[in-house]
């Protein structure tokens, strides 16, 4: 798998850092989704947003090149699984604050604590 | 000024949805701006990230038809200036929460919490 290319820095400000890794409209619902217990990669086509195929593997890919998520093969299978890194788990607090101001703010918005069937 | 054509929701989750308003790699930097006191339309193009003056002009605009921010013209002067409106401000957790999550985890992010100078 072909690492992502490494996009310049275009600051030293960790917002500008952030974004440049998590900043557009699929990469934190993936990772929505690794919180919730989601790790097999036919399992985030189903959630309600329907991400795309070829969206879905670049966001994974940029994920465990940037160390958020790592891909494994449980023992005694064949096909990958994604989990959190330790550094993805310490997103939490950034996507709860996504959520919260989400529900304050946008109408119609709900909250789905609980874990996807996979 | 056109209001940006609203596009439809993919899901009722709050982070789809806020992802929909502030998901990519522009639109949370000029909130930040507008945080450190950055008011002027000039003023945001000369921060370290030099954002174009077309995206600039385009989240100003969406920022302010999505009720974060307001445009509005000091009594005596003509040009236009921008502030956060009540929803904008708490974004503050948010933007605290992706600024922390930097530092913490993006070698060579550094802090800098003084407002700019207009």
């Amino acid at each position: 798998m072909p690492e992502p290319a490494e996009r310049p820095r275009r600051s030293c400000c960790p917002v500008a850092c952030t974004l440049d890794l998590l900043g557009d409209r699929w990469t934190l619902l993936v990772v929505r989704d690794l919180f919730r217990g989601v790790d097999q990669y036919s399992a985030f086509t189903r959630s309600p947003e329907g991400i795309a195929t070829n969206i879905l593997a670049d966001r994974l890919d940029e994920l465990v090149a940037n160390g958020i998520a790592e891909r494994f093969v449980p023992t005694g299978q064949k096909r990958a699984r994604y989990r959190l890194t330790e550094s993805g788990r310490e997103l939490e607090p950034l996507l709860r604050a996504v959520a919260d101001w989400g529900l304050k703010h946008i109408p119609g918005t709900e909250a789905r604590l609980t874990p996807q069937p996979n």
